[in-house]
């Protein structure tokens, strides 16, 4: 057979479960968007059709709504883990599951007494509004020896005013572009950072907070960095991240540059200080890098980021 | 000639105007998308190609980056209305001007001193993330002698998570749906407000303020009323806001019916209550309706709000 | 009461409905998104919830899916007459049905007797490969005495790659646009016509027919038009329709002017001779106009194309 | 220093560029998105901001639009080879330059001279339709020594209406499915090959005709296989293209399971003999694997065909 097999995995993707604990009458919300990937001795199925192997996609989908009653949804990480460990160790064929989850967070409605026409309105607890933002990811792979948990956002757009320069680049014979020593710097921050936890003997990191930690620290590096490129800004909110969190080894960044134009507004007469810029859409710059810490081997995958 | 031309407009669509104030290191953004719409007497563009009465929307493109120099954005509405006079007023053969806004919000990035190897990295006041959530409209007419201005939201998505029944339905020879006491009632918010200033004589309403306030009363009524349909929400939504908001005449809804399907867990063993939900995509109800003040006539177009 | 009622409607939105027809081993498939919404005696679900007059959206659902078996889907406007009717004439309280559907077009795999290894493949009849374009729609609305069929398509993008010009405009203080002699005309058609079939004693278009005409139409009115303006072009291509289509009384269309830059490529010591084109995304031109037959009354609304 | 930085690449990507050939009156279009990725000695711009070994991206922007008027765009494969050559070739600090492209497929717009009205319509050259379905991509790498050529398709939506059965899987705890021995099999075809073609010294291949044969294959392998799974399909489809054309050595497939569930109508008296389907969008089976030529080492990331 001149033609074979390589890697392969199939599953259920983007299951929308939303898990609702009710504590009295205050409400909590868990809104998971989850794709099982399953690896294994799949030959069979591929080469003659035969299914004796396969567990059916269907079947992940019942898995995944029916474990987050079983196991409950403390994190994404945690109901991850749940699940990889379920796959692999339940069924003999199946050598690696991989699952992917999006969360979508909410915050509660705040209402007022003084507005409320309904008696006890300042106490509504399950009333609640999408946050909007970031997409937070979390991805749980594990073999049955070893875990890797790779978590991160997309989606959040961030911008910088002023504090960005660009100068003193190269130039050839297809430059034109003038030097900056005041722009807007703005990207779309696509983050994914690995956990050195790897087994279960070692202690879990606490995944929501650690996430929040991770997210605070992109945020400042930003804001606080005088930037003279945007592949210095990702370094800076990169290595503060490694520098302040032992449990995360390395991160991956991909950051378009949305690019500001500053408006040409002599022909009316106008001058344009630093005031009015054109938000364009494409082309744009993208900067992709991993921060790892030193002695660690990198294993985000270039593309991880984009997905 | 059997054929003859109607309603007709054009314009530049979709300028994404960035404009930063500097108040010494304080800065201010205002981000919008900004679509102009020009009508009158147009008829010889159509019949023969002659460009005589036309002002090219490269020109209305120019004019909005322009009037963010020589006016500011003080709001979407303001703005608009300075676009709508301009063009108006400017040109014999526009009669009318309608100009489109959807803004961005931005919140500022908060920095900690702790934290922080940027000296005075607390007082950073030029770094923005955007905020998410709702994308905020505004449409601006004028005809040279009125003016109509319909704001709005869309795309605030929202959940309770009890306190929604429906039940005592018609049924006919299709219907198998069960009835339902305790259900998740979701939806993604798109409503436009029509506001009684119409003259420049009269004083301009806070736009600012009523935004803020209607864009409260909403997420209120949704909170607070107990519902038996997604109609009744409605109802409460807009009726609070004509009640509390005599600037506020007319406003119409179009609220997708997300929604969320109890999962059966019966066949592995597991009783559901009211826990677990698998959140559908498609089809998904549409409940559309305008609520209006008493005795004042209804302009908001049925499909606006699906725009 | 100071705050009343509006115009309202509901109904199960997008219900993704394939039909396959067997003959013998050829089969034939429609695929249709289609959404209901119904009006009628629906104050008191507003008011107070009473759901006693609502037929439920999962019911309207069902009917799609039940219809699709009951009476097939000759074409997308037949099968959106028998909901509307449906609707209306079983339920009191719902006084008009509103059904909006969008096809996707699909065409048959080809495949060739000689690189085919299984026997008779050249006789594959159950093999379908989507043909993207663009999107066919039909509205399709009923009183319980008059009917309103308003068909058309989007997204059928267009280019002309010389034969358009664009000077002898107006001239403002914001004018920088230099004239164009030969530039490249694009634009995503977005069109809806209405159909003067309003009555059932009237013998009803062919719809499948017709559609394909109009197409035909405007795809040749587009590439015959010598362009002075896309304005021109866009009347050129509903009077084309008017005149050629006698069942069609009024046509009305969205087009974005798709701005196909030439690139300066003078800084490189290169000759742009009308070659080198930048596709720009944002902002865009938006030309709308309505034509229709002399004496006819206008009747689709400004922002339906748009929808 | 405790953290360093690992894999990185930045440039411009999204430069939409329309190339038009003019022959006498027959004008032939290629419309490409080009994304533009470079590595090398990048280490400074990431650590202290100096942009000492940068070339702009938008230089890599104007590059794309100079070189598709010196070098034409005989494919996108051929495109791509001459910007990643420049782009190593003559910057020092440059190693590895990678080139992702994206081609809109156009055909031309047919006109008859029965209906024209315009003196030698029948003979219009300039006029296209954008054809829609699949979107070809094409990625280039280049690191001075070495080609790597990924070429591939994107949004192939296709259907067998019959054919297609799914039994004889393993069942566990959360199993519910029912077996199906005659069901709709419906896929977004995404599928990426690599070309044996890596050095200068090579032929060619010709990119054109391999790209349109590597479709017609697995679009005849789609509707030739009688499916006892969607990986079986996969599978045939891939293996007819490794068998069927020597210069494509590994092919990855990322295959949504587009389920087409069979409708209940038993509810309404009513019998689904195969004939009604409700077209689901989430959750989906997701089948990934690559087929290669035996002896060959895979080098197509598991992620890119989910690009």
């Amino acid at each position: 057979m001149p033609t074979i097999l390589g890697q392969n995995q199939y599953g259920k993707a983007e299951n929308r479960v939303v898990k609702i604990v009710r504590d009295g009458d205050t409400h909590h919300i868990k809104d998971l968007n989850v794709s099982v990937a399953l690896s294994g001795d799949m030959d069979d199925v591929h080469y003659s059709g035969s299914n004796a192997n396969v567990l059916p996609t269907d079947t992940t989908k019942n898995t995944v709504f029916a474990f987050a009653k079983e196991h409950g949804i403390e994190s994404a990480e945690q109901f991850g883990i749940h699940l990889a460990r379920h796959f692999v160790t339940s069924q003999e064929p199946i050598k690696t599951a991989r699952i992917r989850i999006e969360e979508y967070a909410w915050e509660r409605i705040a209402t007022s007494d003084g507005n409320s026409r309904f008696i006890g309105a300042e106490e509504v607890q399950h009333s609640f509004v999408r946050k909007g933002q970031e997409l937070r990811t979390a991805q749980i792979t594990y073999d049955g020896r070893k875990w890797e948990i790779v978590s991160g956002l997309k989606d959040l757009t961030v911008l910088n005013s002023t504090n960005s320069e660009f100068w003193g680049y190269v130039k050839d014979r297809y430059t034109t572009l003038k030097e900056a020593y005041d722009r807007i710097l703005a990207t779309d921050v696509s983050a994914r950072w690995r956990y050195n936890w790897t087994d279960d003997e070692q202690p879990m990191p606490n995944w929501e907070k650690s996430y929040r930690q991770a997210r605070k620290h992109m945020l400042e590096a930003f804001a606080e960095t005088y930037s003279l490129s945007l592949q210095q800004t990702l370094y800076q909110m990169g290595s503060r991240i490694i520098d302040s969190r032992s449990e995360i080894d390395e991160i991956r960044f991909s950051l378009p540059n949305n690019h500001h134009f500053l408006v040409d507004l002599e022909p009316f007469g106008l001058k344009n200080d630093n005031e009015v810029y054109f938000a364009a859409d494409r082309p744009y710059g993208l900067i992709e890098a991993t921060v790892l810490r030193d002695g660690v081997e990198p294993k985000i995958p270039v593309d991880m980021t984009n997905l």
